[in-house]
């Protein structure tokens, strides 16, 4: 055995161990009774840190050593290496955060959670701002022990988009906003009610779940590696590329929220199943800072597959002229008086509203910016967490010309700050970026790919997308993967010439 | 901290690993899509193997040691005590096992099993004997390491029984032979085909899952601590007493697979919810040989309960004289012409068969000892692997009066050995025995236990059950438990006037 293979030996457990973490934590959301979760979070705490343990240990400093001994003078650029710098520079990191600031976070989290969201049903902001304030405090040392050059915000987005700065994410927000806010004025000058109302009928549970798998398996997600739940939060997440888990929900009045969010969460599902075989429990399918066992390159890149697949061919009128007749089919009666049409105007409405999760592709990304500029000038100490409320709504008005008439569906109405996760927003404007970014590169390296699509044919797209991205793991950083296929770097005008595409010819603007 | 309590605390880190070992054993039967087998073969391995790492290691020596000086002089029958003396134990057998012998059992399980599989599916006894002579060996080796004075299986029966031994399984199986075979001779005498056909409707799974819910909560069971799945074979599993999963199965042709299969798994599950709430997380909730979080006293002291719920009470005249409404509510037309006592008939019937998991009360302990004359003969070197067939062949004569017309249907049937397991048989039979010593016991202690089972109140037993069993986890050994509640050790003729008066009763005997 070379030494290199001994540390993937070493990186295949804990591989393993971040697998049995994630079905726990599927478990936890999907299948588990309410009397269980004190002991699953014993076990949890148990795992997680004896993962920890076995990562950031004097073993895998001795098996780093060997390899690197044994591969100096290897080509740079092969697996292999990449493999073994990632996992070098993981292992210096993780051992420069001190166990007692983790500790220390693992043991606010379920408290602060717990306090958000009595605060939020009060829609009390006092009640949690002494856990915000805390919070804040550690994920300001936590910067520090991860290091950063101008601002503690590119410490923290390490944990989730590495390489991304704050002064980056400035200049893309900065010419996004200037091309967005005029769009969505017009829009909203133009908005008129649909002509049909789709949503006052019953969806029966059975015929959205038969409905939602068939979606799911027509952009290809493969069944004989996945299955689909229900959970009231949807989400991914996988156990290796060959057991792949997807989540939905249903509202028996609004049909969209479960075919969507099938169709979001297949397009996460797709970037997993379809990473190269040989990647299975290596270093290149662990994402050792966010201690997770993950395929894709960041969670901006994990956003883009779900983004594209939702909105990008989900929403199109070309999906939904070929497959409206499956709604129908499932439910005749509802949709007897609509046509594909409607069902598309439908599901592209746009308007500015107070809640993010419910945001159109439009306002979306105005959510996104409203708490990246908070989270930047909360680190920065240029805002006390006091203010926060006021500075909230502020921006809201300034943004989407609305104002919370509370907290709960203001400030108080995202779940991640009161578990510590800072710097983790912007991912979600960056898939959305990357996803138009990764469609104009496909059409222009596949000519017939508009017609393909138009055909309900998307194994061509899904098999360019597996040999550009998906296959590639860990391998590649974001940045390279779109270098590699558009030959720049993050850009927002493909995404903002789909936008103002799409929605001049939905809302008849010159 | 105490001393003790730092064992403690490392002793609730094992027990959570084991938990989780469950977790994903459940997930792998219920859940898991067919591509997730290989990878998740991965994560047990590796988790089995850490799991064997952090009991068997200095540190736990280092905490036994220091716990027993701490508590030296304490009371010896105190949980404590209990707890310390029973790791203790537990670490000394564990560091006799080796490694390597371990690993080999693991190994070749899968490859056996698999083999086996083919070998009962051509009915073909050659392509499994290799593997047999490897486990059989495999399995010396392992008697002789955990080590014992008379007969190798009484180290094996260890890992299941503990305390138990083969001389004493030989009396007590003699015993019940002297008077089974005598009953069952009389009973075929008088057998008579059923007045009506009960089975040759169809009987939907939903109206079959709700029942199966409905009767398993009729006998205590709580779904805010537990689930109900479905699986090909079913079991229970639990990840501590306030997350209990059980499963059964379901035909539509024949209704009582589903609902003795939910009231047998069921059974189980009471112990598991019912054990005392301070036991979780500790070494009194812990299987340590055979790696297993399992609350229960041994496998028969768990096997007591599922019979007894499934057969004395499941399988009694006045449950379904009771409860028959509720089968005529969910399936009115399929069960038109019937009555309680039909169908207490028809799910009462003995009839000699082939297959153990499709015997009645009265032929199945039959095929357990069968199959532990085997076992013995076997160990001892006294039966040759290959002449298995013909030995079986001529024991199924001797106690049932059949021939099977293939090894399918015969020695194949079983997937125990395949996997690697002997001396585990025994286990079910003693629950056989110990299900009828304990309900005597109990209506010793309640004088009105009678009445209120006849009323279909199930609540009392459950408690006394509770108070003299379920709570204690593995405080005593099943030997302490059936002398504190019948002053004996375990005892055949509770079980015998049991099966002779129900069966006089239902065949018109003298």
């Amino acid at each position: 055995m070379t030494a290199y293979d001994k540390l993937a030996a070493h990186i295949g457990e804990y591989n393993d161990l971040l697998n049995i973490l994630n079905t726990l934590k599927w478990d936890m959301r999907t299948q588990m009774p309410a009397g269980g979760a004190a002991t699953r979070g014993a076990q949890l705490a148990t795992l997680t840190k004896l993962a920890k343990d076995l990562f950031v240990s004097d073993m895998t400093a001795r098996l780093l050593d060997a390899a690197e001994t044994e591969m100096a003078g290897a080509d740079a650029d092969s697996y292999k290496t990449r493999a073994l710098r990632q996992t070098r520079a993981a292992y210096e990191l993780q051992k420069r955060i001190p166990a007692e600031l983790v500790s220390r976070l693992a043991a606010l989290g379920p408290e602060s959670e717990a306090a958000w969201a009595a605060a939020k049903d009060a829609s009390d902001f006092a009640g949690f701002q002494p856990y915000l304030t805390q919070m804040l405090a550690i994920n300001i040392e936590l910067a520090d022990a991860i290091g950063y050059e101008d601002h503690p915000f590119d410490a923290l987005i390490q944990q989730f988009e590495p390489g991304m700065t704050a002064a980056q994410l400035n200049v893309t927000f900065g010419e996004l906003k200037s091309r967005l806010l005029p769009l969505l004025r017009r829009i909203v000058e133009n908005d008129a009610p649909l002509p049909v109302d789709l949503w006052s009928a019953d969806y029966d549970l059975a015929g959205q779940k038969a409905l939602c798998y068939e979606m799911a398996q027509l952009i290809g997600f493969d069944f004989e590696r996945g299955r689909l739940d229900s959970a009231p939060h949807p989400f991914e997440i996988s156990f290796t590329r060959d057991d792949v888990r997807i989540t939905t929900r249903y509202d028996t009045n609004y049909l969209p929220m479960s075919i969507f969010a099938a169709l979001h969460e297949a397009g996460h599902g797709l970037y997993e199943q379809n990473i190269a075989p040989e990647l299975t429990r290596s270093a290149l399918t662990t994402d050792f800072i966010g201690q997770y066992a993950v395929g894709g390159a960041s969670y901006g890149a994990h956003e883009f597959s779900s983004r594209m697949w939702e909105n990008q061919i989900g929403r199109s009128r070309e999906f939904w002229q070929l497959h409206f007749g499956r709604l129908q089919a499932h439910f005749p009666d509802q949709l007897a008086d609509a046509d594909a049409e409607h069902f598309y105007r439908a599901v592209n409405r746009v308007r500015p509203s107070l809640i993010r999760v419910e945001a159109d592709e439009v306002t979306y990304n105005l959510h996104i910016m409203l708490r990246t500029e908070i989270e930047m000038a909360l680190l920065e100490g240029a805002l006390p967490v006091a203010e926060l409320p006021e500075f909230w709504n502020a921006k809201m008005q300034e943004y989407l010309g609305l104002t919370p008439p509370d907290d709960r569906r203001g400030v108080l109405q995202d779940v991640h700050w009161s578990a510590g996760a800072f710097a983790n927003f912007p991912c979600y404007t960056i898939g959305n970026i990357m996803s138009a970014q990764v469609l104009a590169a496909a059409h222009r390296h596949m000519p017939d790919l508009a017609i393909q699509l138009a055909q309900g044919d998307y194994a061509g797209l899904l098999g360019w997308l597996t040999e550009s991205i998906y296959k590639h793991g860990r391998v590649y950083s974001t940045d390279e993967l779109l270098r590699r296929i558009s030959g720049e770097g993050l850009s927002v005008a493909p995404l903002l010439d789909y936008l103002e595409r799409k929605y001049s010819d939905l809302y008849g603007l010159d």
